[in-house]
């Protein structure tokens, strides 16, 4: 961050009195950027026992899989963002379940969220930034080629519950890089 | 937003191609801004039966009372924010506990999520943003005088869950405004 979103002024690295760590603070206007996780929302969909991927057709990670999911928008709710997601990258319909995964994209400056899914109709096809969208029996997941650790993480969570009959939480911290161009970078 | 934290120059809304919503883009440099909604974290401290609660020194809701709360930070777990916030408002060093709630603050553009918490020894003080930190007993709780929706509907849901001998989570979602002066707009 360079410059002020408010007055366009420059903008300076520094602690403000009575806070504890160094802001982007104007120097003319005086107003402090405050910079804070941001929210990545995703869901597995699963239909008839076959769990939904899609193919990232952008960076970062392109041509790996992963659930679907992307950042979160102001005014829907975590559950509403899951579900636009999977319709964006998918174009399939998912109706959101229970809370399965919550990771913390530590480097990324990220929490990830993700929900159980039901696809109640085997209708999908790539949105715009997926290179493909399919169904995977459990043991055909290609586990060498999913794009993130916090997918990684979600998808062996959710396989063990499932075939364990219950439906936990899970919390993670992630903070190691992954192979590929900035992949830390964002998951839109 | 007025001006590119990028290059300075004014950023303009508009639709970026192959996106769905209006953005924040710089005329010069063509930078997208995206604007996403930010995580508030904090947690219901309990020792010997008792609920600590923080009056508020700041502005919005200035004298009401809350769970000590607050803004997450880069680098940081859910986790560790509820206790840094614990800590910062109530000079109270807890032990977190379970998820509590997740309540979506529509129109503050805002996540707030709670966890149950532990305060093993009674020891707490107002930080610099309390002007009170107080234990109450479950019917002494000043509901008349709750700082937020989302803390109202914490402390609720933690007493019945208590009640009950079970620690679930609760979804939510809020989008009225509560009455003060600019009480949506932060809760640092």
């Amino acid at each position: 961050m360079n410059f002020c979103t408010h007055c366009g002024a420059r903008v300076e690295l520094r602690t403000p009195t009575g806070d504890h760590l160094p802001r982007h603070v104007c120097a003319a206007c005086g107003t402090v950027h405050y910079q804070n996780p941001r929210l990545v929302v995703g869901c597995v969909p699963e239909h008839a026992g076959r769990i939904l991927l899609c193919r990232r057709a952008i960076e970062p990670r392109r041509g790996f899989w992963t659930v679907p999911a992307g950042f979160m928008e102001n005014g829907e709710t975590l559950q509403q963002a899951a579900a636009r997601e999977s319709y964006e990258e998918a174009l399939a319909r998912v109706e959101i379940g229970s809370l399965l995964s919550i990771v913390h994209v530590l480097h990324a400056h990220q929490v990830h969220v993700f929900f159980r899914a039901l696809l109640p109709v085997a209708e999908f096809a790539p949105g715009p930034e997926s290179l493909e969208v399919e169904l995977f029996d459990a043991h055909d997941i290609p586990w060498g080629d999913i794009a993130f650790p916090s997918t990684d993480f979600t998808l062996r969570r959710y396989l063990e519950d499932r075939a364990a009959g219950r439906e936990p939480h899970h919390f993670t911290a992630v903070s190691r890089r992954v192979t590929g161009p900035a992949a830390d970078e964002a998951q839109a």
